[in-house]
């Protein structure tokens, strides 16, 4: 079953210990809709300039994705620019020049429109309702958000994920919702404003899912090398919402940490973690499902007693 | 199997957000002691002051602890005092009166030193390889240890560490032993050291288990209301080291990640996390065994796919 992705298209610059990049394919959207691509169709929603490099598109075409939906703009692509502290534990923002971005308003492409799964990427809560309301046949809905949004457009936020099936954020922005330090807590609190389903991601220490009844939880991959952390969170996503429409995965799918949410969180995590193996894109240039199927079977067998 | 615990037993001054206690029966010995009463004989060797109240050492009797190597002295117990950050990760040293431990020279009951199973407490490296030197029927030995040991007393430590079958310290200290801040490539040359078992214990995070041929990792338990964390990591050993003894484990059995050893790790999270739930050893005064057991089973429904 097709996954809809929403969200922004980049170039980002990164520097990290292990080098520096000043322009390269970067954005929530294209890193989920990457990641998504291994398990399913996907059909990505977005805005470039007219900067967009046809070796970029070619490349995500190359995945098999959907690009009826990418806008392409007179003006430039949206651009970022970030520093990573030394144990790429913290991120200064350098530069961040919304560029076309600061016009998006998206419009789906009537092919879009009965499509079964969505994945919101972060972006204004008005906008993820507005392509919400757009689709007329979800199955399986959800998205990710940021502190931005928490903080400065609280009840824009809340009213835009009522209606959501997931709930994908972080564990400072969990806290941050739910005005709760105690994960657990926060995680009941988040529950009850909508999501059925929540999934907290911790970074290296892995992910957590809850739903009302009960909860799963995954460690974190242990990676020899992290060349660059950017986008981990959003293939982390790719991953989950690409392999919840690959099993045609329902929200009421036997209550709590199904299987197949269980396993969606898993590949998740193997996603996050081979997006940090490489700078930005550049290990999906490569990556195989075998090696992902590999990778999750070494999270089975790390992790099972 | 019984198993000999080694290293102190102090009275403790707390404070965390939820409250402060000025004195109460702490110290590493205490509480890897109490978590591995649950599961098998434990008899401890360690020496108090004239001080020690009557109550604390019943206390410790009740839980079928055997103090014959319990030296009583003239002067004062061991005395720290510290206090938490808000969010507890962080604790300050108020206070630390080594008192009667600063001329700690443990020398064990005869009855002690035909045991097959010994947990060395975080000590000077010297009085840890003086403990395993006077045991003659040793099946699995090890132990903790802390920065200090690490950074002061290096050579010492790592001759001491040589003759261990299994190592258990925390992330930081792994870091700090290996010279390497990735864990993975840490855990790989701690490994040469000659410990052929290593757990590093991530607080909040969880634990992870390493051998030469694999590893196992577990998320840490999600507590709703962490009192105190004081002793949570010693609870871990004494859960660990309790099970080992309970299962009258080997350090060949089968390989990496033996079912064993595994479940030893998830014993050592189960007694960690209910260590947090109360001031002090004060969770260990009403918990069951029936009470650990659930948990463990939790443990289960929340990692498994």
């Amino acid at each position: 079953m097709c996954l809809v992705v929403v969200g922004s298209v980049a170039y980002d610059g990164v520097e990290t210990p292990h080098g520096k990049v000043e322009r390269m394919l970067g954005g929530a959207c294209t890193y989920i809709a990457l990641a998504a691509s291994y398990f399913a169709p996907v059909k990505v929603v977005a805005v470039v300039g007219d900067d967009f490099a046809r070796e970029d598109l070619d490349f995500l075409q190359s995945r098999g994705i959907g690009l009826e939906g990418l806008e392409r703009v007179p003006g430039k692509t949206f651009y970022w620019a970030g520093v990573y502290s030394d144990d790429m534990n913290d991120r200064t923002t350098l530069q961040t020049d919304l560029n076309v971005f600061a016009g998006f308003d998206p419009k789906l492409p009537e092919s879009y429109r009965g499509q079964p799964y969505l994945m919101l990427g972060n972006i204004q809560p008005a906008l993820q309702r507005s392509v919400r309301a757009q689709m007329s046949n979800l199955r399986f809905a959800g998205g990710d958000t940021m502190n931005y949004w928490i903080g400065d457009y609280r009840e824009e936020l809340l009213e835009t994920i009522r209606d959501w099936n997931f709930l994908l954020i972080n564990d400072s922005e969990a806290r941050m919702l739910a005005g709760c330090s105690n994960l657990r807590r926060a995680a009941a609190r988040i529950l009850e404003m909508g999501p059925g389903t929540l999934v907290i991601k911790r970074g290296e220490y892995g992910a957590l899912l809850f739903r009302r009844e009960g909860y799963f939880m995954v460690p974190g991959y242990l990676l020899e090398d992290v060349f660059d952390p950017t986008g981990a969170g959003d293939c982390f996503a790719g991953g989950f919402t690409g392999y919840l429409a690959s099993q045609n995965a329902t929200p009421e799918d036997d209550g709590l940490c199904s299987e197949v949410l269980r396993r969606a969180v898993i590949y998740g995590s193997v996603m996050g973690s081979f997006c940090c193996e490489k700078f930005g894109v550049d290990r999906f240039r490569t990556l195989t499902r075998a090696e992902i199927d590999a990778r999750f079977d070494e999270f089975r067998r790390a992790t099972a007693f």
